[in-house]
């Protein structure tokens, strides 16, 4: 690649000491090429790194890591880059760890249901690479074709299935992480609950600002003996969120409860084909599993119940076929979006469920009062809401307004009990969320911690954490102010 | 009380001003009310703190801990001093700070699923005082009838329903803690998974070497619908733990899969009465839980591989009575264990499922080895091994051999891929393992982390981790050379 092209702030000896370490082709430097790595999926703040390389060993991210120690130049790990909170953004620039080529799934151990994968597994090819034993890895963010392991464990992720089976930290037993100064340490093991403190459930959500993880120990879920899905048709998304309330109230906990209100299903019937109503207010897709026996009785009362609450028709996926198409619809409505919108931004809301129709509704105002379209798809049995701002990321000014209407419905979740993130993680996008969320002595405990792993504060600059890290600034200060400006 | 008895070390004016904050009759100082805390469950170490303090709120414990810091004394809460490895220890002398005041059930939240209680609340409490509404408190020690919640949290206790429920910290959603430099910090909240980094899972199971807990948020379980409690009675340990190994291995997840061997139920039967048979090698006490049409199933598939791995008989309990007789057995064991010796030490580690008879067979031979009897109930389906060494602590060469072989059963348990704890915790029993599970740079992590939180050390000090904290050393160097010697 010409020289010319190259518009890295960092020395021209560290990028050769990082092209020896990793290989000429495995260092991504020139403008065009860096670009591509200019931000993840929150697509409102954008940042180059000064260069992207690509580690395939555990010692490949410890020479880079210590390279970049030695030359106080911030780093930051990225996975496939589908955060929705700029969880990726090289803030400060420096080097990005691209660890998409660390994808080998080392080893699976079925007696024992763990797997040790490196952490640019792609999260569905584990579970593809299980397929036929019997186990499957639980974890399923929508983005699961798309998005690697390790930034499910840099955000903690969840997924339609995690309100029964729990978020990413429930089934990580343990990781390999190269810390912010090189060293190479062991989080947790191959059973749960080691001895000594939990750092891996500490490291599980800390968002790459503890360091790098270089491979994941994962537990393994038994597949299902059984299960039903089902599709609720509502009028109006109020009997649909009372009909939520009605079977979780009813003791039922059903592996997923998910909500899509008329507007997602107008983008994603034309785009799948799955015969949704587009005259209904919501549909929700409701799966129960276990054993045979049991989920017949558990469909036939979330069917009752919803019929209670005014469902126009409660649908059974008759096939397996079926079933995989309704999923389809639901994990791909994010690219259906496409259909509505040059660009979107998914905000993730946690409110109590009883909440959901207040909440709903004000997104509804929102939306009117910015002149934003906004349309929801979400895990509702968790009450974790993901309105989608729909907009065109070349009209500064309507940016200014998803960004207001983003910020009043975050508000109103935590006012009404609930935070700013369920599953997508704080990033850049809601750093100024936590001095709302905690006080001033939790932040300080958390920020303590914090300057435990990474003291110089080169790892994963300006995330999470309302405070900066404590050196290696110099980088920072002159990106992007376009938020903080709108804030 | 007379001023000759007061044996402290601490300032008469720290004393004096103790008194002030939680009252004349809430402070023991003299050396016969002292010396009732002068060990916990593990009786082989013992020290007595210069002073035990009964704070009744969270303002007590915050000037407690600030006149600690004020005077540079150690100090280290305790619940109800049931910790089986010295983890409420005072090791360092100084101010024991007793948490069973702070017994209060502040909250119960039924339809968001959880409570608030003190960290003194005893465990069943909180589930007899929820009986009726449909909802327990899952984690169930054995100790539950009289250890605390807040002693739970620090250690990260298990118990039979483990297998099915998970250990303590996955039913603590948040806690109030006061740090070490006596700051009140909220970890946590009332949903899973807040934003930030996850403070709560990282403090549930830090033995009180992060500051001590002044309230706790815990989750609330359903009830279940149905459940089936059976005994299988086998003729050896090894047709029981085959038993298990066709259990597990055919998917079903029992709620509690416990062994108690020949020695222990020798103990049982004469206290109880059950019925238990005297000449069976092994019984396996197994319950299913979940709803009515899947429970007999289940129990109809556990009965056929006790009988295929050669069971004598497998008895159903067919009244609440009787599972209640049955469950009041297994969890009384370690009181019956008076009818076999003065002293017992009750061991705790942890070897993968399939490793089972294995480590049983070590067991025996360590017994005959070093001529201690040793009997055995353990979380069969977790792997987690309690062997209960029988000696009499008067006999200072049997404590000895007492030692010795209990670190023959778990230097095996991590050769076989175990370690060295399940549920107990490291308290200062098990310290010198920590070098044998963890290398250098994990123990490093570990004890920056836990500078970041008790950077003077006097919070707990010499607990979990071989290191000592940075100061406040000089009051622990005095005491009980016996277990060092021993090594």
């Amino acid at each position: 690649m010409p020289e010319t092209a190259t518009i890295s702030t960092i020395p021209a000896e560290a990028l050769e000491a990082l092209r020896r370490i990793v290989g000429e082709s495995s260092v991504l430097s020139a403008h065009e090429q860096v670009l591509v790595y200019e931000c993840d999926g929150f697509v409102i703040e954008k940042n180059t790194p000064d260069c992207v390389v690509f580690p395939e060993t555990t010692e490949h991210v410890v020479a880079i890591v210590k390279l970049c120690n030695e030359y106080k130049i911030p780093f930051v790990p990225r996975g496939a880059g589908t955060s929705l909170a700029g969880g990726c953004l090289p803030v400060g620039g420096g080097v990005m760890i691209a660890l998409t080529r660390m994808r080998g799934i080392h080893d699976v151990n079925l007696r024992d249901h763990y797997a040790v994968v490196g952490p640019g597994t792609v999260n569905v090819h584990l579970t593809q690479h299980l397929k036929g034993t019997g186990f499957h890895y639980a974890p399923d963010p929508s983005s699961q074709g798309a998005c690697t392991i390790g930034g499910n464990v840099a955000t903690n992720s969840g997924g339609p299935h995690t309100l029964k089976y729990g978020v990413t930290v429930n089934h990580v037993l343990g990781a390999e992480v190269v810390l912010p100064d090189g060293e190479v340490v062991q989080f947790g093991g191959y059973t749960e609950d080691n001895p000594g403190f939990d750092l891996t459930g500490l490291f599980v959500g800390s968002e790459g600002t503890f360091g790098v993880c270089t491979k994941v120990i994962v537990r393994l879920t038994r597949d299902p003996v059984a299960y039903r899905t089902m599709l609720g048709v509502f009028e109006t998304v109020e009997d649909a969120t009372q009909a939520i309330s009605g079977i979780i109230g009813a003791g039922i906990v059903p592996a997923a409860l998910e909500l899509m209100d008329q507007g997602i299903i107008e983008a994603v019937e034309p785009a799948f084909h799955f015969g949704f109503p587009l005259d209904a207010g919501a549909v929700l897709l409701i799966e129960v599993d276990g054993l045979e026996v049991a989920v017949d009785g558990e469909a036939e009362q979330i069917v009752a119940l919803c019929e209670q609450n005014n469902a126009r028709e409660v649908r059974k996926a008759d096939s397996p076929q079926q079933r995989d198409l309704l999923w389809k619809c639901r994990k791909k409505a994010f690219g259906a979006i496409g259909r509505l919108s040059p660009s979107y931004c998914t905000q993730d809301g946690v409110v109590p469920r009883t909440k959901l129709p207040e909440i709903l509704k004000f997104i509804t105002e929102a939306s009117a009062r910015h002149d934003i379209r906004i349309v929801n798809v979400f895990h509702a049995g968790d009450g974790n809401i993901h309105p989608i701002l729909l907009f065109d990321e070349r009209d500064a000014e309507q940016i200014k307004r998803v960004l207001l209407a983003s910020d009043e419905i975050l508000n109103r979740c935590i006012e009404l009990g609930g935070s700013v993130t369920g599953e997508h993680g704080i990033g850049v996008e809601k750093i100024n969320f936590m001095n709302k969320l905690f006080t001033e002595a939790d932040l300080e405990t958390m920020e303590s911690v914090r300057l435990a792993f990474n003291p110089t504060g080169l790892c994963s600059p300006q995330k999470m954490l309302p405070t900066a890290g404590a050196c290696g600034m110099e980088h920072i200060e002159k990106s992007h102010p376009a938020r903080r400006a709108a804030l």
